[in-house]
């Protein structure tokens, strides 16, 4: 008999190629499984995300389950993880996971903010987890470009993706909204799913706007003639989070 | 003729042996006069600093002066050492020092803030700026043991200095202010000077009487009979920025 397990974890992405395992890299996802090596007794665990993150990116709240037959109970787990897992990932959570929990295929929403430092000159402690800007932004602007890109679109435009994509690249995204910080700008991406690199998209498509460099119109084309848009230039990973992930529809709040 | 400067510096001190140069080690002003040895033109060039800051504590703003030949102008002081200084380290602003300014003499007040996040598992991102505390905290007793120390007291049992020293321990600790943040705590001192290791004994104080490990009445006595307390343990240093130094008794606000 197995238990699954529902797990939430944060990570510093600055040192890893990602969440997803690979051969010869350091990856998130990688580490745990090392990790469950070392706890599990002797059983083989994988581990599944509710999606990847890349490489630089960070975590506030990842979510991932598994399933094992070692009788632990959900803290004894967490404390053993943690107990060796390398200082940039901690399991924040662990619990029993509700019947027919699947990370992935369970999941109802997901949220990323994108942190910006507004300012000619970045305090270096900030570097990992912030992206500077060193141009003024028209903010007012960039929000009527949010305004546009919000609710369901073909986001295709906004993916990075070059290989063969059969499927839709039509995406609900929920929320794309702009918030003023005493430092800089967070942007905060909510969807379903996202495609291979949009919110990175997303966040260099808005940031050309408030620069002046993209007009509203440039933005609905983008929308309305749906292409691969080779030259679009995403946002470095350093400033992005994934910040949450809801597996509940009556939890997400209107953002 | 030699022109006097005065620069603002930011740094991320995790990497750092302090601030201070020292022979085979990597401080912050052991790169700044690297850098200055490359953009001065042959000229050796050293700077002086504020005050020293510990290894592995972080600036918001530190502040430097210097003294070259070089006529450049401040701007392009600051692009030639930005264009050498690595990533850890950014200079800020350079401006020409008003007459007999001294980075550490002229200096009339100086603030230190600490950062605390409260929780049992702080994300791994944060590792580097804030240190976690696990414990609930009494916040009201931590105001009022930080209301006890303020103001001008011998603060001997505060300091780490284990060697002889003749010169006088007391100090006017003008703010020692603890204010709530989204994540936890952040604990605000300053002062015209500080003694060695002060800021971060003084948390360290502050945590005991929070966790319920030391009494108001414990503090008076610190403070009542000065000693030189070998046991008292310091904060440690990831959360420490020194903040903010003022050259200007009118432009220093109440904090």
């Amino acid at each position: 008999m197995t238990q699954r397990y529902r797990c939430t974890v944060a990570y510093d992405g600055t040192h890893f190629d990602g969440w997803q395992v690979q051969p010869h890299a350091r990856t998130v996802q990688g580490e745990i499984h090392k990790a469950l090596g070392v706890v599990g007794g002797g059983e083989e665990i994988k581990v599944q995300g509710s999606g990847r993150t890349d490489s630089g990116v960070h975590a506030r709240e990842q979510v991932f389950h598994f399933d094992a037959r070692r009788p632990y109970a959900c803290e004894k787990w967490q404390e053993a993880m943690n107990g060796v897992l390398p200082p940039d990932i901690q399991v924040m959570s662990v619990a029993h996971a509700p019947d027919g929990f699947h990370a992935l295929a369970s999941a109802v929403a997901k949220e990323y903010r994108y942190f910006l430092f507004l300012g000619p000159l970045m305090p270096p402690y900030l570097r990992h987890t912030m992206v500077r800007e060193r141009r003024g932004l028209d903010v007012k602007r960039m929000r009527e470009a949010a305004a546009l890109l919000e609710g369901e679109n073909d986001f295709l435009s906004f993916s990075a993706n070059r290989g063969v994509e059969d499927k839709s690249t039509v995406r609900n995204l929920s929320v794309l909204r702009i918030e003023e910080t005493e430092q800089g700008l967070v942007v905060r991406a909510r969807s379903q799913g996202f495609l291979y690199k949009m919110v990175r998209q997303l966040v260099g498509c808005l940031l050309r706007v408030g620069r002046g460099d993209m007009s509203l119109d440039e933005v609905q084309a983008l929308l309305d003639h749906p292409r691969r848009s080779h030259d679009a230039p995403s946002a470095p990973p350093q400033g992005l989070f994934l910040w949450q992930v809801w597996y509940d529809e009556s939890e997400v709040n209107d953002g």
